[in-house]
Order: C-alpha cells, then structure tokens, then sequence
C-alpha cells in the first residue's frame, strides 16, 4: 500500500482544497496520506468532512510555510519545519514513498537536490508534464526547473523522459524529439544544436539494435531519437517526449493554456451572441464537450513530476482545486509503484555514452558511476 | 493608389494561390499589383481566372526561384533575378510602395537587409504577428528572424512593436510585456533580465508624461512597459505588444497554432462519437463556430509583416492559400498607407535613451543619428 505526504499548505486554497482532495483520494483508492501542516488550520477542515478520525489520513503538524516570495533555496535550508520541507524529509527517511506539494516550484525543485539528491549521473532534475495531443500523451520537460541548462542536461532529460513515456505512458520505445523553431538542422540554438549532436548518438545506438523492446545494458538507445520537433508536431501526435530548456517548456505550457482559454471563451461568446437554435445546439453539444473538457484539463493530469531526483515529487498547480489534488495522489501512488526511480537510475547510467563523448557501448554503467556531475 | 509587388513563386501551392489571391485582391479594392514570377508558369494562371489583360496586375518575368533550401544571404546575393530578389529591388526603387512572399522567411530577413536596408537605429529587423486575444490583437515579435537577440536589440523591438499597435491596431499608448516564466523579477534568462533593466527606462519615462496620448520627442516613451508577461496574460488581453527572441516567439506561435488545431480535431472527434442530439446541436452552432474560426485563423491576418526594414514586407506563411495572399495584398496596402515606416524611424530615435544607457530625454534623435549599430 503506498503511502503519499501532501503539503495542506501549497495551494492557493489552501488548505482547504489539499483536505477535500485527500479524503477523496483515500475514499476512492487503496492509498494512505501522511498530510503535513499547520494542526490548527488543517484538523478543522478535516473535521467538516467528517474524517479528522480516519485510520488512513495521518495528520502530521508543521508550524511554518514556503510562501511564494521565498527565495527556493534559502527557504529549504533556513524553513526546516514548512510543511513542504518536512513532506521531503518523510520522504528521505523511507516513511513514504512520494510527496505531492502546490507550492513554490522553485522550493521543490531545491528539496529534490537538497533533501533528496539528484540520482547518479544526472547533473539537474527536470520538472516533465503531459500534453493530450492527437494520438495519447506526450511528455514534455522542462517544464521550469532550469532556464539554462547545458546540452549535457538536456541529453539526459530526453533519457528520463523516454523513461518515464515507457512506464507512465506505456510506450515501449518512446520518440523523443528536441524542441526547436525549425526542423531542419541549421535551424536551433547553440544549445538546440550542440545538445542535437549529442543525441545523435542515440540514433546510431538505436539502429543497431533494432526492433528491440526490453533495451538492457547493450540495447544502445531504448528510446528513437527523431531530431528537432515543431510545436505543431507534437500535438499531432508525432512524438512522445519533447525536450526543452525549462525557459521555453515553461512559457510554451502557458501560452497553450492560455489560447486553450481563449477558444472554450470565444466559443461562449460566440454561442451567446448566437440566436435560439445555435444556443439549443450548444446545449445538446454539452455531454461531448465535457467529455473533451476532461481530456484536456491539466487538472486531470495531477501534478508534473520531478525528474531526476532519488524519490518520487510531484509539483502541483497552485491554482489546483480539490480534484487535481485528489487525482494527484494517486498518480503519485503509480508513480512509486511504477519503478520510476529505479529504471532512471539504470537507463541513465546505460545511456552515459551520450554525454560522456563515449561512442562505445558497455562503458555506460561504469562512466555513470564515476558520476559525470 | 498603392503598388504592391507579389512573389508569385513562395507559396506551397505557387503560383496558383499567388495568382488567384492577387485577382481576387484587385477585384475588391483598389490596389494594383505587380505579379513576379516565371511568365511561362503565371501566365497560364492569369489566363484561367481572365485576368491576363486586367490593367490592374502587371506581370513582371523573373527566371529564377529562391527555395525554402536555399541558404538565405547567399540566395539574396546570388539570385538576383529570382523572383523575391526582383520584388524587393522594385521596392529600392520606389516602384512599389510594398512586398510580399510566402517563400523562404529567411531569405526575405536576408532582403529586407541587404536590399531595403535597416532603418537608422535599428540593429536587427524583426517578425511581427497578431494573435487574436479576449481583448483585440497582439502584436507579438520577433517570430523567427534572430534566435539570439541582444538586450539592445529587444529594447528596440519594444519600440517597433508599440508603432506597428498604436498604427495597425489603434491603440493609442500601446501596453507592452516581455515574455518570460514568470512574472516576477528574478524569472527569466540573462536575456530577458537584461532587456528588462533597459525597458524599466521607458517606466520612468512614461511616468513623466503620464496621461500624454500623443507622444512627440518630448513626451518620453510613446508606450507603457509592463514587465514580464506570461502565455496566459497576453490571450487574456492584458498587453498590446509581446516582445521574444525569434526562437521562442517561433515555437510558442507554432505551438499555440498545434494546440488550436487538436482542440478543433477533439471538438469534431467528440461529436461525431455522441448521439443524434448532439450532432444536431454541432450543425445548429455551426454559424457561431465560422464566426470563430473567421477571427483565429492566421490566413485572415494576412502576413507578417518586416519591422525596422526602410519599406514595408510581409512574410506569409508557405501554407497559405489564395485567400491568405488576397489578405495579404490588402494588409500591405494599409501597412504603406500607415506610414508605419517613417513612425518607426522617429519612434525608435525617441527611444534611444533605452539601449544608450542616456537616461535623459532629447538626445535620442542625434544618438540614432550616430547609429548604434
């Protein structure tokens, strides 16, 4: 049975909507919650939905919280009793097996390097979101995390990614492609291009080994790398990874949320300008739109995980209300369940010859171990 | 009456939608147009559609064809009797009063460079969009034309973006936002927190004028600088000018534009799934959704146009169809009607205290004189 820490204090609502999800999210599922915050506001929330006595939510107090004003890693370091803190040193001494928080991303990100560490090989973390494209999910990372990072980073996020697309995503061999303003190979960044002519190893590595589905230590790539990716791409459903740097994954996510916005509002506007019969339509058209409304509200998706780090984190909106909450913890409970960590841990080190300037096969375990950071 | 020069020869589907959107264009308002391209090729088209005597399109032969492989500043230098070459050479020479070209972007960057020239001031030139927001349109740039901007270079655009709003969308003292991933201080790259320090200049000098609605040398910057914006604060409406480096204005454009299209796929895909009822109500609103589609979709916008060039340009996207270009043709009309060029030139020498570290007023004109480039 997994148990999940969630911080009461993240959200915007705060703890109001971190309670109501939690006992939804046990009431629905196997999954026990160790929520973590300040007593006098939480147990009285509790209390209203009638489950301040229930075995399976287990309030643990923290008297003090990362707001959003706080600089990420001071407040890691100085607020050792915020209740996001204390999530991630549950998580450190095993009392559970991951942390959900809506707070400062940027304090989540410095409590995965601080409390948790990084896994062996990766030098940052990366925070890794689904978009509902044409044909399924697509992982996109980074999401925030990292404004700058090095074509060394970026070729081990498109490893964590390909990871966390194989067992989240069920797709055995995921196509990872490198977001950039062009297809072809002039097109790009300095760091677009130097991180593409790092990952062009992958896909010599992938050919030789071919139709291989279970990629071991001489599998070679167990991902196909598909070179740079258009916006357009990829909610065609063309690939199932994308890579970016956290600066552009960031500012893309919103955009898209924010035309997302726009349409559902101009299709309001337009259905009330409207006369009797299209408001009638509209209103026979309810049930499908709900249903695409599901499909494609990033409240659905619980949480962007923390990619990189020894532990399973998910970052929530801190817009998220009480279902995002609720559907957070238990894709936190898949996500310890799946693996995740672990299988980072090896496919990182299997594909070290990408970063290391290894061609070679074989000498990816020994080169990650020795740490590349 | 304004002169446009078409290149008959960019587009996907040259030069029918080339020829059959400057037909239409002609037909539904005064422009006259000169059409360049392969006579043996466009004659044919005019033909078709009975235009080929109509007094109001001129055929101009050019034997050569500049593609979407071709290295952009070579192509310019080395083609010059391709048919966007010849375009921009009759506006050198005043002959037309505008250009368009749905062919090779970079190679129009590489015209409006080589051929028009730089406006005096402006270090690079740059791509400018309208998206549609809750609100009316935003101007967003640079769209693709330089993936590695100076700070000076932005400030710059900020200034060519607010003239193309306060012209081209009637917004008298237009808002304008820097992209980023957040919106507080300490987001964004060493670019953006760079060209923020600059812009934070034309804060101080607006605040001097306050409410001045018509801003001559004296009245400090012509717009109101609102700092960093995020996707989801523009398709609210909440600034007039969004001012990026080429490479994340191009992928945030492409990725917004994949996201319209899967949300529209979804939307048909959920109805034809549904019952009788609601595909009754999809057809009842059809009316309503044309209306919607009518104001997103980018060919009615017509082009991109070239800001900080010495003429007026419009990039089309290489997809356009015929009704695209006839948008186009009338876009560029009103772009050289506008005078936008000669309010570019005088704005950006008002401004110049923004990227030459002058705090003070008044020296901009003789600064933009001396050229900062």
């Amino acid at each position: 049975m997994q148990r999940i820490a969630v911080d009461a204090m993240g959200a915007d609502g705060a703890p109001r909507v971190e309670v109501e999800g939690v006992v939804a999210a046990v009431r629905e599922s196997e999954i026990r919650v160790v929520l973590v915050g300040d007593e006098a506001r939480v147990r009285p929330e509790l209390e209203a939905l009638g489950a301040a006595g229930d075995p399976r939510i287990e309030l643990r107090h923290a008297p003090d919280v990362i707001t959003m004003d706080d600089a990420p890693s001071m407040a890691v370091r100085q607020k050792k009793k915020s209740s996001m803190r204390v999530c991630f040193d549950l998580a450190k001494a095993k009392e559970v097996d991951a942390v959900i928080s809506a707070g400062n991303s940027g304090a989540m990100m410095a409590c995965g390097l601080f409390v948790l560490g990084r896994l062996p090989g990766v030098e940052r973390p990366a925070i890794v979101t689904s978009l509902p494209t044409r044909t399924g999910d697509c992982a996109l990372l980074d999401m925030g995390a990292n404004v700058d990072p090095k074509p060394t980073t970026m070729a081990q996020w498109a490893v964590l990614g390909s990871v966390y697309a194989r067992l989240l995503h069920d797709k055995p061999r995921p196509r990872v492609g490198l977001l950039s303003n062009g297809s072809e190979e002039h097109k790009g960044t300095a760091l677009t291009r130097e991180t593409h002519h790092l990952l062009l190893a992958a896909r010599g590595q992938g050919a030789l080994t071919g139709a291989s589905r279970d990629p071991g230590p001489e599998a070679g790539a167990a991902f196909e790398y598909v070179g740079y990716v258009e916006g357009r791409d990829f909610f065609r459903g063309d690939v199932d990874v994308v890579v970016t740097d956290g600066f552009t994954g960031n500012v893309v996510l919103k955009s898209v949320e924010g035309a997302a916005e726009v349409i559902m509002t101009m299709v309001k506007e337009e259905v009330a300008k409207a006369g009797v019969l299209a408001r009638l339509g509209a209103a026979l058209m309810i049930k499908p739109l709900r249903r695409l409304k599901h499909k494609t509200d990033y409240a659905e998706y619980g949480g962007a995980p923390l990619l990189g780090v020894d532990g399973v984190a998910l970052v929530c909106h801190g817009g998220s209300n009480a279902r995002a909450i609720a559907t957070a913890v238990r894709v936190a409970g898949r996500f310890a369940q799946s693996g995740l960590g672990q299988e980072s841990t090896t496919a990182v080190a299997q594909h070290a010859f990408l970063w290391n300037g290894d061609a070679g096969r074989g000498g990816g375990l020994s080169a990650a171990e020795g740490g590349v950071s």
